[in-house]
């Protein structure tokens, strides 16, 4: 492409000062709390403080994708291109952005701090420890896990069923061989023994949970409802039940505080929190976009997968939650994802795209674009204006660009060709126009479902109404948790349904905008503590692997500098 | 005794300016990096800086004790009043401490940052998160546990054992349960089946590499050299042969470099790394006493658990590898430990002391002082001056004390009482006095061993010279492994002896200056990447449990003050 690596362009951008990163956004000097150089914390008093907004101004901009390539679309450098943009045309803009998980930074592929000439920076720090978050997640999660198994170890007073413990412990690393594990092995004074597991950081109820916060209190309340597993009798039992939401909430208490970074460009960045998108929300924080959306003219942030996935859990639980209200949605789009979408092709995740896949071909997105079409339908399907953003690739062609904004003129969605990647916010002006120009147009935002609804109910009208499906099939076991789930008070909660993001069905070998298809629930859990019940559909995995040969072995520090970091 | 917590104190001593503490030592504001408003790092380029100080000009002092009971005898808040004691009488003072491991704060007791009047601050940053360090080595520890496995998946080219991998996981968290696990269960894809276990993030070796590391490249060599099992034929497998090293050095770049923080009274204060004190070396790290000592007049450092513990490995393997020269060993000793050495008494953890403890009684003192003389006798026999400093408590009595004074008037050693933790640094102005006097004195630093003789004769040189042990007893496996070391070429590297911290002998029964004993060696291991082989004698504990009624349940976060640390 002839672009330098991500980590030469993210080392040669001149740093700005934070502060002044920060007075973009309004943010005075005493709620930022330098963390080395490069990073702030914004302390989150400032949501409070006199003087200081309280209302939300911002146009608040979800950017979501066409259903992904194992590869990605590139949702989070089209997000940062275009906040990029939107500042070049004269917006005062923030762009709100998970957190990249550190495990597989040292696996298949490296960084997530965007690409090209579309990155925040400094990618290091925000692809490895950032200012800690994360290991504040991980060390609150395994407090809690250890007090389950001591309160075994200690007589056990609450009658916590052994078997019936949900509570798994977390890291922030790729390693396959603590999925499964039994742990008390031993003398007595060893515990007792159990078989558990270990998940990904980014998997664990505590990462939704602080990502979907809206004060300290609120943290504290849902670490109070966590469950950690079931008594003999069914009960559940809670991280309040063991105490252990206090110290909790003490070991995440600067966590909730967003970071503030910036965009090669110098936009304000704020990036917290990364829930995965999978079987969470796969959205950054709700404090994040509070503090955002009271100062900026646009706010953009980026929510996990395809529309089905992130953006439909963004405005059904999110937007819920953080009592935020969507005003449009950026649909990322790329000519190889639409002709992936065709059927005709396989992507595998670190290996070349197949050649034919590169050759010029508009029949091959054509084949592909039901895809899009549907995503666009999705977007529509919530009240807000959609706007296409094609994210172009050197080896693309204007012909099967074409394909794209054909469809868009006939369904009357803008659309733009974005090519920030190479050429930074300059690339995405023309999609910063055409994001201008939808927002002109009042949203009419309504959710899929209410939140008094039943629980069924409300996966029954997620998999109908946006995936497309005629109809769900709920497993025995999944009918009577659902039954079990209402009786214990937890009916009031949104739903997200955890499925492949490889299809808008839960089959991940169904391309396009599958039809003639039910939704299988194997299998729901509650997660009171984020705020949600999640349906399963299909083996959802938690903890990533490392290859043969991981990425870990080309990391290295070389006269105190990293490289190898992509 | 009338003193606010340690929380209230601290919380309610003015924080000074970073820089302003950071100028106390000379570091231009360039190398001073803010983590928060309270805790900066010092950027390591400090040491090789044009313009920036390059030898040692402090008289470098390690404050250790008597062997302690399990209250442990007030080290740390005797070395940071003394720092206090020390800049009152005019002298540019630095004190470098170990950062507090996080686990043990939920568990039994919390703080490790001093007490009372004499406590670094902020006391709940340090005994948290820090700036993340321990976090880091949490995350590169396992990075190379997950490459063992994962290399065990992927095929085991190298044909690495699974029987003999010596290489565990850790955890910051006090989690019995974790000490003895079973992995890679499941199916196929989810890893090789094993038993391993986890230890806590402090008994790392890691931690401890880290610690003894004195620049980025010797962290990396290091790092490189570390063992984690042994191949079917008997050789060692390392952390660079499965190319995990460069990864380990970029998760750990910023966590070398040490922490700034201060004393209560402005003094510097340099928290840097937690290596264990039972099986590791139980010391600060050498950088950060490479910064300071080339800066202050008088630096103080702790050491862990008695003279025979921390200090003997303070100078035969921290001065070894920093190339640091002592002049003078602080000796802690509390009426309450001196008490307990008669033999008299059983002081448990948690639980009120016995009152005939703290009744008037100079003969238990004399009772128990032999194991002043002795620890006495052991500093002399580094060649250094000891001073004695009696850490008074409330309920001590002028009789007790007249029995130590008489001590050290017989054997020509200074000796001062010390009411730092009542009244800071004021209370340790004759502490600080008598330090100074002994400073004047020429040290004749000698080391117990030298590094080109038999690993059987290190331990041996330790176990007579220092322990006052008749002789070693090696278990046969022992030998035989220490027989492999020296082939392995790992016979070069100093020893450190894991044995119990509440006697001088292997046998924690044994009070006051056990005669007419061999320590008994069951076990040896080496830890190439931290450069040391260690002796086990007796079950060392490298995962803590937590109690029936942990410290976490009392510990919350209201109106977002925290609560209940102490």
């Amino acid at each position: 492409m002839g672009i330098p690596s991500d980590l030469e362009i993210a080392t040669a951008a001149p740093l700005r000062p934070l502060q002044e990163i920060a007075d973009r956004l309004g943010i005075p000097e005493d709620f930022v709390e330098p963390y080395g150089r490069a990073v702030a914390k914004i302390d989150l008093g400032v949501l409070d403080a006199p003087g200081q907004p309280t209302q939300q101004r911002a146009k608040y901009v979800v950017v979501t994708a066409v259903t992904p390539t194992p590869l990605g679309e590139g949702k989070t450098t089209t997000a940062v291109g275009l906040a990029d943009g939107l500042a070049r045309l004269g917006k005062q803009v923030a762009v709100t952005l998970r957190q990249p998980s550190m495990g597989p930074t040292f696996g298949i592929k490296g960084g997530a701090a965007g690409g090209g000439y579309s990155q925040v920076i400094p990618m290091d720090k925000l692809n490895l420890h950032l200012t800690g978050d994360f290991h504040a997640v991980t060390a609150a999660h395994n407090l809690l896990a250890a007090m389950v198994d001591n309160h075994l170890h200690h007589g056990n007073s609450l009658g916590l069923d052994p078997r019936n413990i949900t509570w798994r412990r977390v890291l922030d690393v790729n390693d396959r061989s603590l999925r499964n594990v039994i742990v008390g092995l031993g003398a007595r004074i060893d515990g007792v023994t159990r078989q558990t597991g270990f998940d990904i950081t980014a998997a664990s109820e505590v990462m939704v949970l602080l990502s979907l916060a809206t004060s300290l209190d609120d943290l504290k309340e849902r670490l109070r409802r966590i469950v950690v597993g079931y008594a003999y009798d069914g009960r559940p039992v809670t991280a309040d039940d063991l105490g252990a939401a206090g110290a909790m909430a003490v070991i995440l208490k600067d966590a909730l505080n967003p970071n503030l970074l910036q965009t090669i460009e110098g936009t304000p960045a704020l990036i917290h929190c990364g829930p995965f998108g999978n079987i969470a929300t796969g959205s950054s924080s709700v404090v994040a976009d509070l503090v955002a959306t009271r100062r900026a003219d646009i706010v953009l942030t980026e929510a996990g997968f395809g529309a089905d996935m992130g953006a439909e859990r963004f405005m059904n639980v999110k937007c819920r939650i953080a009592g935020l209200r969507p005003d449009a949605a950026v649909i990322v789009v790329t000519v190889r994802a639409l002709k992936a979408h065709s059927g005709r092709f396989k992507i595998t995740p670190g290996k070349p795209l197949p050649s034919e896949l590169l050759a010029e071909n508009p029949d091959d997105v054509r084949a592909g674009i039901a895809n899009l079409r549907k995503h666009i339908q999705i977007i529509e399907g919530f009240g807000i204006w959609p706007v296409v953003a094609i994210n172009a690739f050197p080896d693309d062609h204007d012909s099967e660009h074409q394909v794209i904004r054909d469809l868009c003129a006939q369904l009357g969605v803008k659309c733009a060709v974005s090519t920030h990647v190479a050429d930074g916010g300059a690339g995405a002006e023309e999609l910063a126009g055409a994001l201008i120009d939808a927002l002109r147009h009042t949203p009419r935002f309504r959710f899929t479902y209410e939140s008094d609804a039943p629980l069924t109910a409300k996966i029954e009208a997620v998999a109908t109404q946006v995936y497309g499906a005629d109809g769900v099939d709920f497993a025995p076991a999944a009918a009577t948790a659902l039954a079990s789930y209402e009786r214990l008070g937890f009916g009031d909660l949104p739903v997200v349904i955890a499925k492949t993001h490889l299809s808008i069905s839960h089959d991940p070998a169904r391309h396009g905008a599958p039809t003639g298809w039910r939704l299988p629930v194997r299998e729901v859990r509650a997660a009171p503590g984020a705020g949600y019940v999640y349906a399963i559909c299909g083996d959802m995995r938690t903890m990533p692997g490392l290859s043969s040969h991981p990425n870990a072995e080309r990391i290295d520090l070389v006269d105190g500098e990293i490289r190898g970091l992509s």
